[in-house]
């Protein structure tokens, strides 16, 4: 399997935990130790293992939690590192995330997920950059 | 000089790159290759070298860019990457933004920056992760 294929499964992986509800999935999606963080749309970052992994447990034991969609990933290799960039479809509304991690093994773990509004549906989009849709940094 | 005070260092530099308009700084800051990527706030992501730094030209070109301040910045140093979490505060709102490093040489370079809007100002917030204010994810 090229190594990008298997950064894309572990994404993948990641997502079909959270919509399943899979705490345990989770969890092993995750770094084993401390140097783990998690930004959560709205939220300030959080840090730690006992922190992020308890956040996905609120989240995943709340039953109304959205169904999510990851559509268009996009993977950076990067030595020891790697992210998937894509779009999720919360709700129909598309944030914009990140999902960066580690080479473990023969694997890849998630050490930092973050997740952003996007100021209008990419489909939608037409404006530069710097038009009045999207702030400037 | 301690390893994470050098990215503490980096960090801060990216911060004056953007505050004084410096965009040469702001090139040298970022990664030589086009393994880097970007999420602005209600952007979606960017990736490579020229559209990342293009998007920094534009941006500090502007004559009408927010200050932004870089609060409470915490490190994370795992092996060749690190990352820096902190509190961006841009024109009274506060963002939480992850400053992602990768070690060159004796020194650190940018591959990835994300920011994000916090529901409340931090320091206004009390309710738990899983209250109203703030998304399910």
């Amino acid at each position: 399997m090229p190594k990008d294929s298997k950064v894309i499964a572990a994404n993948a992986a990641f997502y079909t935990a959270f919509s399943t509800g899979d705490f345990a999935g989770m969890e092993r999606m995750w770094a084993d130790d401390d140097a783990i963080s998690c930004i959560h749309p709205g939220w300030p970052a959080i840090i730690g293992r006992a922190t992020v992994i308890g956040s996905w447990r609120d989240i995943l034991q709340n039953p109304e939690r959205p169904q999510i969609v990851c559509a268009e990933p996009q993977v950076i290799v990067d030595g020891d590192s790697a992210r998937v960039l894509c779009i999720e479809i919360v709700d129909g509304t598309a944030l914009a995330a990140a999902n960066h991690f580690r080479r473990v093994g023969d694997g890849w773990r998630l050490v930092h997920h973050q997740s952003s509004p996007i100021a209008q549906i990419v489909e939608q989009t037409h404006e530069e950059p710097s038009g009045q849709s999207r702030r400037f940094h």
